[in-house]
């Protein structure tokens, strides 16, 4: 009998009928014969509406209050699953965040697991109930009420997967899989079948959307075995794994891989001048205290460049004008058509001859990389936000669909 | 019985009486009753006066005589030890690299390889003879004599263990391992005793002088397992394994991990301001058609900036020379007293406290950060070359000494 743990998402429970079809597939499961552990999150659109809801009642609602708010979304979701559960003759029980156990530091809304408890989650499951959790939601060591941020639910899931030594932790979701690209854009993405954890997690922080790095970074330092799968249709999905299990097999020993193109339109460019180059860990004081990403930042003599989430502009940019009037930064910008494409991969920077590549093939069609950074699996490059989709399929054909890297 | 590959550095075989101690060391496993394959490097300095000599018989030799003539090196280390080995009554049989079918692309001096046949190794050691095979050289499909450039004998070594499908390949060198920092520098330096792929790809892509990243990156992909060990003293070493076998176990699930701090005085900061942004293509195509290495590079607005070897300064001179004369390049500079000093770990960047505490360190004790760039598993900054060993400790006391990540 092995642990199963689930996440769907909250486009797999948006309606009663979507949750009434989830059930069903759990109930599968459960048939099988595993003990199985249902993360959920709230119902659609629900955050959303409670986010807008709070902004209705109040200018400046507090972010503990709006922990409390948006937690009551879970709620909902996780209580109605295990209704539909019961009706199909299938024990189940519902935990909040709280009553997994799921300890969290105290920042509010954006909070980090520092540990997780999990006994009554454990006890109901050895009852061979079928534990549905809310995910996104914690408690802080002063029992106040906080949620994860972003990637919260998965974070949930693989965060409880580790801790219990699940089997397998499944994520659902409204795609087939990891693809080479987004399928959206370039017809030919191929569905990747494997894909190791380091890879997947420059994937996910590089942009592609359907897993969130936070939880695969959780994933690969407790080697949990992840699946992404279709929550409606049957498929074989992705399987996130260790990379003793994969062994690139390309042609020549030494040449690098190309895995996937990931491209990013939820991110903006940010430039900072600081009054002097000394000041600069005034900026990460201020991102690392309110928990803010900076993806791909390059510092030099006294520049930064890094990348931002669109929807963080504001927050950025009161910090910004903060630290200007307070003699840190000399000027800032944030430029918003610039979006990064990235190379995943393996055994880059060998040489250059893949960063020349990506160079030739953009300019060749006259886009304009305007900044770039590498590491040894990955590649990001900026590119106006009007050229994305045109720069995702350039290099989609140039280094995946006319090579045999998959 | 298991198939074990043993590799020995130019100081482990510097003199006739560590060759017959080596003989001594590989008899002992030998009588353990497994297979041996070793691999060599040339004795000492030996191919450093090999380069001296040409230079001294020639203004320019040519690349394609250079490898003959370095060639010699192993040849002659990798006879002395079987001679010795057959001393102590063990049939030993060495193989130049033409001979163990170590076939290369034709890039003289800096040659890849594309495939091992091994035949006469597999014969060899079926026999239970020891194979002694040299390291650093290859020979191309149109059976030219070929030398690997760095880290040359390191991926022989990994490159034999991966095709022939060792149980492990031990590399044996002067030092006792892998330490969280150079032991020269920082005394409190711990012997990191196992440590993942991907980390060590990174560790020795950002400076650590004990595995070229090179020999690394092809361990992960083949999933070798590799062991540093000292060739003259009885120790357990350091091992590289696949991540599955290591959990790193911090107290928050989710917080970040410092494994070590790297640091490479054999880097040299390079700046180059670009005609137009559009032509950054010519720069990477000549490094990569000259094998020549961009560490931690970074593109911005038509600046480019990376670290290169030092002692590939003259040629990328030249190269950028040309590249001014032919309308690339406006102009370059090499900078050289700024190093590149990093932190190796893991789930950097999900916020960037790591990074504030990098600067707020060496900003408090005056050391200035020029330069820096961040991905998930790793943190360069440049520091005054001068500054670098302070530089080094504080980082160490900070993220290591004073934290219970090891």
């Amino acid at each position: 009998m092995s642990l199963v743990v689930q996440k769907f998402g909250g486009t797999s429970v948006g309606t009663p009928q979507k949750i009434r079809a989830i059930a069903e597939r759990i109930a599968e499961t459960y048939a099988s014969g595993h003990q199985l552990i249902v993360v959920v999150s709230a119902m659609g659109h629900t955050t959303d509406e409670l986010v807008e809801l709070a902004y209705k009642v109040s200018k400046k609602p507090k972010n503990r209050e709006m922990d409390m708010l948006l937690t009551a979304g879970e709620r909902i979701s996780m209580a109605l699953l295990s209704m539909a559960l019961e009706d199909l003759k299938i024990q189940a029980m519902s935990f909040t965040g709280s009553q997994t156990g799921i300890i969290t530091d105290g920042n509010h809304c954006r909070a980090r697991i520092k540990k997780i408890l999990g006994d009554r989650v454990k006890n109901a499951i050895s009852e061979n109930k079928v534990a549905i959790v809310a995910g996104f939601q914690g408690v802080s060591e002063s029992k106040e009420i906080t949620t994860l941020g972003r990637g919260g639910s998965d974070t949930t899931a693989v965060a409880l997967a580790a801790v219990l030594n699940a089997d397998i932790c499944e994520i659902y979701t409204d795609v087939d899989g990891i693809f080479s690209a987004d399928p959206r854009i370039v017809k030919k993405a191929k569905l990747i079948k494997r894909i190791p954890h380091d890879l997947m997690v420059e994937m996910a922080f590089r942009g592609a959307g359907v897993l969130h790095y936070r939880s695969v970074d959780l994933a690969k330092k407790y080697g949990v075995k992840l699946v992404v799968k279709n929550s409606f249709k049957e498929s074989e999905g992705t399987e996130v794994v260790n990379r003793e299990v994969i062994k690139d097999t390309i042609k020549g020993m030494e040449e690098y891989q190309v895995l996937a193109v990931a491209d990013d339109a939820s991110k903006i460019f940010l430039k900072i001048n600081l009054m002097r180059p000394t000041v600069a860990s005034a900026i990460w004081e201020f991102s690392s205290k309110n928990h803010l990403a900076a993806i791909a930042p390059m510092f030099y003599d006294g520049q930064m460049f890094f990348y931002i989430e669109k929807d963080a502009e504001d927050e950025w940019k009161k910090g910004l004008e903060k630290l200007t009037h307070d003699g840190f930064v000399k000027s800032f910008e944030v430029i918003r058509n610039q979006v990064p494409v990235s190379l995943i991969g393996n055994r880059f920077l060998q040489d250059c001859t893949s960063l020349a590549e990506i160079s030739d093939a953009l300019a060749s069609h006259d886009i304009l990389v305007t900044h770039g950074v590498a590491s040894p699996l990955a590649i990001t490059v900026s590119v106006a936000a009007s050229r994305k989709d045109e720069a995702v399929k350039i290099l989609h054909r140039k280094f995946i669909e006319n090579s045999d890297c998959l």
